[in-house]
């Protein structure tokens, strides 16, 4: 099959990829549709000593499922189009993770294109049937390839309580940062967004988050000093750590999105001092995703910068690495 | 008066520092013990960049009130024993942290014997009336010295509902991580100590807490690889953090107590990947430690490690210092 590969110096394009066959408790699936999200460029650049295909943000088609037994509690599933939950957990009955609906978080899974498993920048993908999302017929390809990305979004409501009365502060105008804006304004809170890129942030201010142009990350503040009840982090740097920290309220909540560059050299002494509850949050429940994307209350599209063919995926790379690129995504088929 | 001095160079000992004046609103305090704390010996170190008495941890007896709206008030303190929440607060009807009862993270407050206030080394201080609480009887001087660190702990139970189904690992063996393992083993948590004093894990070991040596930070690791919901951090140390962010469980909850040293250097990745809860935590409320303290459910007594006159201060702190050393009281009056 034809596939995108990092040989682990490089990506390369090969039409002679073996197809992945299917485990037991596995689907076969052809894939529409990919995106390319930030993750895979730090694959290329050593992340996690990923080889093999990439991608873990797609829609696809459920083209076999080979295990009888699966086939036959799961058979609505063919030829349907789905998405699916990266984490392929070992779904075992001593799994304490598994057991307590973390699978998440089971310390024997694999994820889809990131951790031993190939991913989605090829014809073909496996995954567990457990993991699979029927995408409803109103919503488009281009819309269910960002099922996954914005269910890490819908993460944070997930774990804590944010209230419709909470001033919340994106920190980052990016891709991540741009779906936390649409994300956390569902309920009504007050939500703005600091970023260095007026284009992007007018593209938040679209959907409602008031934006501010940040220029010295050192010296920047809001009106009058102003400090909020929570700031979701999505520079992944260190340096918009320590300003969220500075934005945040005493005993307000900081969001970490992004991986922050490992070892970062960073003063932590705030988050006693402020008393700041810090929440890491990774990947989200896909079915309210998909429940809010076909009410469409959340519109991805203004976010896609371009689509490429699976045969030009070193192009799309490049393109997707480029500043002021937002969401680059890959017609498979 | 008789104060120890910190003249931003040096602690010194002085037999006539002026009497601090009570401004309205505030009580003069005669002090009987004072403790030195972890965050005294940083001021000598700079921190805070404190000049004048420290000294926050204390018992004392409420001298005079002269401000006389305030007496009226606040005439039964008059003559009685008391301990003191450390944050003065500017208590006024347009301060937000005020009144929400967030007093300890009022922007204009001082702290006493670190920020802008003389503290308890001396024969006098002042504090807000707001700030006192009586002494049950059966309290003694030497427990009374304890409200405010222990406070500190029962801020954590204030904060997050730590469940008494929950394991939780104290990450230090120093005064701070003892405290810890006393007021979280209240409700009948699991709690182990992880430390490198085997006579300090002892201590802990006493009062049901399950020691683990500690010799190696890098490769430490509990029986089986197991992880627990939650950790304290005590050690103060980047090291100390990351072996924190390996000993909890995903989705676990991270409590810091200690201030990690100013821009430590720290792979934070662990906080996503695992979404950790981070809490910060600082000052804590008086009424249940009193409460606690006089019913006897907390002995301090075998983390008192020797009590020294006020005019042998500077041979105090020194021992203080000193490694395998807990808490050293001052006997002020
Ligand atoms: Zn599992
Ligand atoms: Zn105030």
């Amino acid at each position: 099959m034809r596939a995108l590969n990092f040989t682990g110096e490089q990506l390369v394009f090969r039409s002679d990829y073996p197809v992945p066959r299917p485990r037991a408790g596995e689907a076969l699936i052809r894939v529409l549709m990919a995106g390319i999200c930030n993750t895979d460029l730090e694959i290329l650049r050593g992340y996690q000593d990923f080889r093999g295909v990439p991608g873990h943000e797609f829609v696809g088609v459920v083209e076999e499922i080979p295990d009888a037994e699966t086939r036959r509690t799961h058979s609505h599933l063919l030829g349907q189009r789905i998405v699916g939950d990266i984490n392929a957990a070992c779904y075992q009955s001593h799994c304490d993770y598994c057991q307590r609906g973390m699978h998440t978080h089971c310390p024997r899974r694999t994820t889809l294109g990131i951790v031993d498993r190939d991913g989605a920048f090829a014809d073909y993908l496996c995954l567990p049937v457990e993991n699979l999302f029927l995408v409803p017929e109103g919503v488009s390809d281009e819309e269910a390839v960002f099922v996954e990305p914005l269910a890490a979004n819908f993460e944070m409501l997930e774990q804590l309580h944010l209230k419709p009365t909470a001033s919340v502060l994106v920190l980052g105008d990016g891709k991540q940062g741009q779906l936390a804006a649409r994300v956390l304004a569902l309920n009504g809170c007050e939500v703005c967004i600091v970023g260095k890129h007026p284009e992007k942030l007018a593209l938040a201010a679209e959907v409602g988050a008031v934006p501010y142009l940040l220029e010295q990350s050192e010296t920047f503040q809001l009106p009058e000093g102003r400090r909020v009840d929570a700031v979701v982090e999505c520079t992944g740097n260190a340096q918009g750590l320590e300003l969220a920290l500075k934005l945040v309220r005493p005993r307000g909540t900081l969001l970490l999105k992004s991986t922050v560059a490992d070892k970062s050299t960073i003063n932590l002494a705030p988050i006693i001092i402020d008393e700041i509850l810090v929440q890491g949050s990774r990947c989200g429940p896909f079915a309210p995703t998909l429940r809010v994307l076909g009410q469409k209350r959340i519109d991805v599209q203004p976010l896609i910068s371009a689509c490429y063919a699976l045969e030009d995926g070193l192009e799309a790379f490049e393109y997707a690495a480029q500043k002021g690129v937002l969401k680059v995504l890959l017609k498979v088929s």
